[in-house]
């Protein structure tokens, strides 16, 4: 079983999002600890909610179940909301925070197995700090057990000496966890009941407390502010891009490059500087991306290129290239060893193998054959206002500058609109299609236009 | 009073630019330290030019008072220069240098003080190095007081292993101060005035000089060549950010975010990676900013999406969303709930509530009313080449993708404007306006014009 | 003479790409290992080859002599394929790995200043590590000579704690080199012959070995992992950023500025956040380069300014200014005081002194004069699907916005194309061309059309 405590406000966010729905690496904190716990198979997960309860529970839906602690009156007593659902369970329970979104699934399997292996009724984990200051250090006693866990402010010199500290996550005996708690009072200070106590009345009674000294304490990190926020963000990131590095990932500068879980990238891709992968976005093999371009829910075939571009729920073949300044939204759906080039847009449309919208152009809602050529600044007008409609262009197809297709509309195969053309009626395949004005050369006449606005700009400057 | 030494020439910054006018996170050094001087009250500042003397005049003008080094014979003699303006007063006097520009309001205070609570003749701000190879040692006596600076190159080893340095920066009894450089000579190996011989010529007369250690050394560095610069920048960057997430800002980056010194943001607004904010920027709550914006000198309100892109004076309105690969540039006027899209310049124009310019426009001095639509490639096309031209469009007007307006001109509320046209004189409210060529399709024309291009390439490549 | 040892196959790489043809900083790493020993002048550079030899030799062609290593048995080995070629030659041989990229030439002649002057038969290029688990350890005698070298497994806990290690590069007094390594044997557990058993050979023979350390211990790392790589890219990126740094120019970030080696700046230019300079690129000197830009082998000159923009190949003359989002492409050549806005491609094009592009414009294959003004949108229609056609336009033209111009074609000086035109023909001086429909308003059919569009909408939806 895990329990969660996901009840507290977290002032010292400052912000009118609860504190365990802050992100990191693009989700929730609290997902993440709920991730953990099911990646190591608890058998069930009840998450402790107080302040925004229903926001807590509209994240996590039903993965988990819930228990509602109607005041904060300490961590003990937030277990404590646990009871109902769980204080009659065998077995061992996880307690966790849900703002320590970076103990890994092996750090906890760690401590699990040490809880086992000691007969241990609860274990701690712990972690050593090279400025332990503030933090309840872990005493140990001669057989390497648990004695205790002094407070910051109880510690004698010797004790504040102490480099390991609590970091607020158990394995328990479940059953004892609950007896224990009955026990726990809230005669302190601060009238909370303190989930610590629990340790001294265990140890008090004779059980065995263990403590599991994690291997990297920067797992540790609780978040409270939006300076530890950014440190959570800093630390998971660096290990998302350490594996993908070790996993064949060439990423050139790994400060720079931001990777959330769900991302995979195949090997022998390059992450230039700047490069943002997001969501559920699939890169293939042996692609080039950045620097400077964020992906997000795409998927990316083998051999592609992407520089400085923005990608959305977009789908790019293998060899494609695309950008500087390409925007894919969603639905673009780009071919094999298309060319999508600068200030480009694509959205809703296909785009067969071969075929080259190179600069200026938006191809919305349309479908598009194989080695069409778009040329620059050609538009698919598939708006009227409130309609969206189709563009369909067939293979071999060329389609002139600054050409408007007013949608719907069908250029067929092997056809040629010439530049600056409007085009509202189909165009049938093999067909030439031309919709401007001839051209009149009007001698002399730039002088006098340009005379005409001279005098004009000086007529204004005059009145002033 | 406050005595800011900015003669020195910065060779090492290997510049033509003085080296306290370098700027840190957008300003000048030197007005960083005027800046922090002037936070806390001191009552006349004078500023020691000498290299660029006029250029720091130029920059700084009349909030402060100057005084002329025309040699540089040390800092002792820098601080004489002094005397004129400031020789015959009572009080306290703060000497700072004019490259180090991290020295907080709050350091400065505590130095105050120290040395006012302890009667100090002269208080040394100092700092505790891990390598303080280089720089005067703070030797104390048994009191605490200070007893003398030592210079690296006369350190014993017992004084060589101090950590505890001179920053450079001192409190004094103004009267005292001056009485003491009075006593100061250039009998040494460089022929210059060491102000840190006034700290002697006191001790030596039984006055009390203190040392004030600042918390955190890093606020002690001192700009001499550009690695420096590039450090200093590093540092106050990290200070301005850790303010705004202490003050519920999200900074996913706070490495790769970059924030000048006047920027206000609100609560719950997100930086994403590669944001610049500079100027006097103010961002409102719950925006999200970047990844890699720059914002300067504008005004976002709250609830705005802003995603690469560039603003420049500009002021977007609530809800409003801006990008990717948007420009807005000095008087771009962006209503509630406008939608910006990409590859879209505004400029002095502005849009009323609703209204979208999605892609690929430009829209320049402009008034645009509410719910207006801007197709795709549309253009405002106001400059003849001598004059610029205003363009009106009323509420709930439909410009088509690839419209040219010639202004001046007034597109009438409701009215609508078809692709491909080009308009030169005004629509009036709820009519249509077209200029454009009808369409006519060559049968199998696309062939030929085909056939042609081709023998053209392979009569060039025949001639090759 | 120099060995190269870059024959392994670098399994942790997880590559299809040779190990030692990963790059760093834009070059093969084996590149710049090669570029050190040639800096240094030694007579001969030997690679040792092996997985991928073909692929090695393709990139650094004739520059150096190759020796294949068949099997890999171990670097005793790799380094006596090279006795064919060095055996018998008299002097040094400097022995270095293809995958430690960092070592420096001063660190290489330091080395060999040591050797020549302490008459040593070899000389260990030596670091020391905080961490130095897993590194062979340097033993030295009383005399300060190398005693021998412990492998890790092989460490007493008194050797374990040396922090000084070998960093697997050897000055070697040749024919002793070639004399010793015919006593290396493979009995041991890899079966490997070990190069490091040539230090216990010579000093077995009352040979001088000794030991330089390197100033900076992160020289010497090693790339056998992606993680790796990126920290050799990091530190090497530092290098080069400090080396500009220290020459005058200002890096606001160095950590997100990314300089390939053989780039140059000129003085007081500044890099703003996410400038990325590769290949030959040259800048000079008072540019503002950045932030967001990208820069490839591309020529730069004088107090140019270059924002959120690509450039490859280009050149760009004295106060010219590019960007935001602009993208030149090989062959844009940028005249003085040109300006290059928001949007706007240039290709294979000369724009001179003066002249305009401000926004979402194309430019490929012409040649413009000098104060040309071409409008927004304006594109050269340069390729008809076969053949690529030059435009020409005369000095002081004014190409208004949305024009096509179809190459070939040639617009005269002072002539005047007005917006909205697409030209087939040629203007000549100072006439005035265009190609548009007149505008004609229909009253009230503004409400019809969007009724029309209305009822369609509704129509579809009711058959939903």
């Amino acid at each position: 079983m895990g329990i969660v405590l996901a009840a507290g406000q977290g002032k010292r966010m400052k912000s009118k999002l609860y504190k365990v729905l802050h992100p990191v690496v693009g989700k929730p904190m609290v997902e993440h600890v709920v991730d953990t716990l099911q990646h190591i198979e608890v058998t069930k997960t009840l998450v402790i909610v107080g302040f925004g309860a229903e926001a807590v529970k509209g994240h996590l839906g039903d993965r988990v179940e819930y228990a509602l602690q109607e005041q904060q009156l300490g961590t003990g007593h937030a277990v404590l909301q646990a009871k109902e659902a769980l204080g009659e369970e065998e077995g061992m329970t996880v307690v966790i925070c849900g703002d320590t979104p970076l103990i890994s699934e092996a750090t906890l399997m760690s401590t699990i197995e040490l809880h086992e292996l000691s007969g241990a009724s609860a274990t701690i984990l712990t972690a050593k700090l090279d400025e332990p200051h503030g933090y309840g250090r872990i005493i140990r006693g001669e057989d390497g057990r648990v004695a205790r866990i002094v407070e910051q402010k109880d510690c004698s010199s010797e004790e504040a000496a102490v480099q390991e500290i609590n970091t607020g996550t158990y394995i328990f005996d479940n059953r004892k966890l609950f007896k224990a708690l009955a026990s726990v009072t809230n005669n302190n200070t601060q009238n909370e009941y303190y989930l610590t106590d629990v340790i001294g009345i265990m140890t008090g009674g004779g059980e065995i407390v263990q403590g599991y000294c994690m291997e990297d304490s920067e797992e540790s990190i609780g978040v409270n502010d939006r300076v530890a926020l950014a440190e959570a963000e800093r630390l998971f990131k660096a290990r998302i891009n350490r594996e993908h590095m070790l996993n064949g990932v060439t990423i050139v500068d790994p400060s720079n490059t931001y990777i959330e879980k769900d991302v995979t990238i195949g090997m022998d891709t390059v992450l230039l500087p700047g490069t943002i992968l997001r969501g559920r976005t699939v890169i293939g093999e042996q692609c080039t991306i950045g620097p400077q371009t964020e992906i997000i829910d795409s998927t990316v075939r083998d051999e592609v290129t992407i520089k400085q571009s923005v990608l959305q729920e977009a789908y790019v073949d293998n060899e494609a290239s695309v950008g500087p300044f390409a925007y894919l939204r969603p639905g673009a759906n780009i071919g094999k060893q298309v060319k999508i080039g600068d200030f480009v847009e694509i959205k809703n449309a296909t785009l067969g193998e071969g075929s080259k919208v190179s600069h200026l152009s938006y191809v919305g809602d349309a479908v598009v054959g194989t080695n069409v050529n778009i040329g620059c600044g050609a538009i698919t007008v598939n708006y009227d206002g409130f309609n969206k409609s189709l563009t369909e262009i067939g293979d071999d197809a060329f389609v002139g500058s600054n050409v408007n297709l007013i949608a719907p509309v069908k250029i067929g195969k092997g056809a040629y609109v010439v530049a600056g053309s409007t085009i509202t009626h189909s165009v049938d395949d093999g067909d030439l299609a031309i919709a401007r004005e001839r051209q009149s050369n009007k001698p002399g006449y730039a002088d006098k236009i340009r005379a005409r606005a001279k005098a004009k700009k000086e007529n204004k400057q005059n009145k002033v």
